[in-house]
């Protein structure tokens, strides 16, 4: 799932250059980049290439109703979509869907709800949802949302020890350090979700078929469709595929066609393209994605080593069941940590004009910040420049966070040690 | 908004003839005919023969972010939504636009949930939420959804006496009942909020341009476009507005962008064509759609006469500002009223194979049912003929109900005087 406050805007400014060098990005230096949310349009380039492969169009006509299949217990689905999420897992690996009911949401938040009140309707007390710390930041925010009496947040799964029901929720890759996650309560009485909105090859090496109980997709971050707004669930109880179904019935009357039959098609695109690797027509999503994903991490990484302020995760070599390579991890996100000493990590980027999201969001440390590595490249080149600039302090060249934009951490404070 | 429980097929026969006449519906005569909800698929021969004019294309790298219009506060509301919402309304007449935030959502079901999130977060009680019977069905339901903590569905306006604070909600016109509203509980401590769901030119006359608070209205029953899951929000309030699209960044973050652009054509199209009356190219859509709904209403009111089982409501003739002319209303839903001593009216339609939906649901009297009056022709046709055939039983012809498939009263509760 992904995570919208603090929207703010870019200011662009025609392409400069530095010291005879071309700056490929356009923003102006003091431009606002906002890498709080991950908002995926990196992948934009791709599906600019793909021309008309993906166009979909609607007449006044079509899709009226309510009803997409009257047969299937979730209504609202279209077959389409149905069929495209079945080929996609079946052409990546990465999870199990025979035997699986498909319930389709307004994103995977509206799913994430949807299981709440599946799995805790008909329970006589209210449900702890924990989940381990750092863990997304909208969890505790979805799950309070109306105070409702089905379900609260309990906080950090690593220090639960009441005895009573809960539901643990199991985000891997997580969101936001990048790491393969499972269950850490582990008690007989526990519900498990696991939300995979980041098990696709781009992110994580596929490294089995999982077959959980629930398990939660999302077309924002698998192939950068943010704006439809649709996330899948993979359930294998019939009877809480039916219990979804009826939150989002009574939520908002089904999730939008339009969507459906796009996403459907995009879906589908992916899946037939992503079993040819190496293919001159540069069709294969992930193949892209995850070479550009591989490509920013490197760059990042080299950064973070140079300006010996900062350090990121690191991630185990695996053997990718997709690409058949033996690969790292590359998520969506950066986990970025300060040097010790550094108390407000999230504040130190601000002062260079970089939003990011503080780790105390995640149940954290403020010591560490998220940062999204899927924004657009111009965005990407900028924060890449900027914290190239910290490096440049610390070899005493004047640029750095001291001469910020007066909210930097030198006048910020005051506990800014930046050795 | 709409109501969608009791999802069913209906089986299509080839075109039949009945002593002579030929029957331009499709349906056998033992197939379920489905006007529980209100599926408002009537409206599909005009769009189809509207033809390209509202057609949209999506090419795949269009739409990816999450984000519409980062300066508007309702951060994914589409620009051109917005626009065309703001011409249709000053087409129409009907709202009041200038000086009102607009936030759109998943339907107007999320809008309501939205509005209640709005209004009760920073109470210090759980609001009570009201609204006079007969109510539409499935307010108990979305507000006790998730048994929230800020809110509770407190039932029926007319004997609503607590001294605590309330939420009224005000449906004009009402859905079951087609009558025009006001508030009911009038005190100062209430907050009104206004579904006006129906509140369009071929289910009522346009008596006045609203200027209420907080006004709810849906593409579903506006155009048709029900799929699409489009519903907006005018408000006065700009901190209500805020507060509403945080509910639905944290509920689905924003609402789906391919429906927006797509509805916003539409409307665009409606508000250009609902200029010209008599048009020969018949493209405004009030003027179709009213002229359809007048006549089912005619075909309704004269069957309905003929059975004498039934009784509807009778809806005062008035001005028209939209039309100019002097009408009376032709509602979404029919509210029949069986004669005394039925005591279930769903129970006795069922026996039909006709599904309505009972009194009861809305907090009313089982001697009443809802009807949808924006089915599709064959349906609409059928159900004719089946509330014909009750006539017919009246006149001893034997083909009434008490030879109905063994569901019919004749073999139910025992209760059922059919005179």
């Amino acid at each position: 799932m992904g995570g919208t406050d603090q929207v703010r805007g870019t200011r662009r400014s025609p392409a400069a250059t530095n010291g005879g060098v071309v700056i490929t990005r356009n923003l102006d230096s003091d431009a606002v980049i906002n890498l709080d949310h991950g908002d995926p349009t990196m992948y934009e380039s791709f599906w600019r290439k793909m021309g008309d492969k993906c166009t979909v169009v609607f007449k006044g006509h079509e899709s009226l109703s309510y009803f997409s299949n009257v047969k299937n217990p979730c209504w609202f689905l279209e077959p389409k979509l149905e069929d495209s999420i079945k080929s996609l897992h079946g052409a990546v690996g990465n999870a199990v869907t025979d035997g699986y009911s498909i319930v389709v949401g307004t994103g995977s938040s509206q799913l994430l709800q949807a299981v709440l009140y599946a799995v805790s309707r008909d329970q006589t007390t209210q449900m702890n949802v924990v989940s381990p710390a750092p863990y997304y930041s909208s969890y505790p925010e979805i799950i309070d949302l109306v105070k409702s009496g089905l379900y609260k947040w309990a906080g950090d799964a690593y220090v639960f020890d009441k005895d009573e029901p809960y539901i643990e929720l199991v985000t891997s890759p997580n969101n936001p350090n990048g790491v393969i996650r499972g269950a850490v309560v582990n008690r007989d009485d526990g519900i498990l979700i696991h939300d995979l909105a980041y098990y696709w090859p781009q992110y994580t090496p596929i490294t089995s078929s999982l077959s959980f109980d629930i398990m939660l997709f999302t077309a924002s971050k698998c192939t950068g469709h943010a704006g439809s707004r649709i996330g899948w669930a993979l359930v294998k109880d019939k009877e809480v595929a039916k219990r979804m179904t009826k939150y989002i019935e009574v939520n908002t009357i089904g999730v939008s066609k339009e969507s459906q039959i796009r996403v459907a098609k995009i879906l589908q695109v992916v899946a037939d393209g992503c079993k040819r690797f190496g293919s001159p027509d540069g069709d294969n999503f992930f193949e892209f994605s995850k070479t550009l994903m591989a490509k920013r991490w490197e760059i990042l990484r080299e950064t973070v080593k140079n300006t010996r302020m900062f350090t990121l995760p690191k991630y185990p070599l695996q053997h990718c069941n997709y690409t058949g390579d033996v690969t790292q991890g590359h998520p969506a996100f950066a986990w970025i940590k300060c040097k010790e000493g550094i108390e407000d990590c999230e504040k130190l980027f601000r002062g260079k004009n970089i939003l990011t999201r503080s780790g105390r969001r995640f149940g954290s440390d403020p010591g560490y910040v998220r940062v999204s590595m899927v924004s657009k490249e111009e965005d990407f080149d900028a924060f890449i420049e900027r914290l190239s600039a910290i490096q440049s302090f610390n070899n005493g060249d004047g640029n750095g966070i001291a001469n910020g934009n007066g909210n930097g951490i030198a006048n910020g404070n005051g506990n800014g040690n930046l050795d």
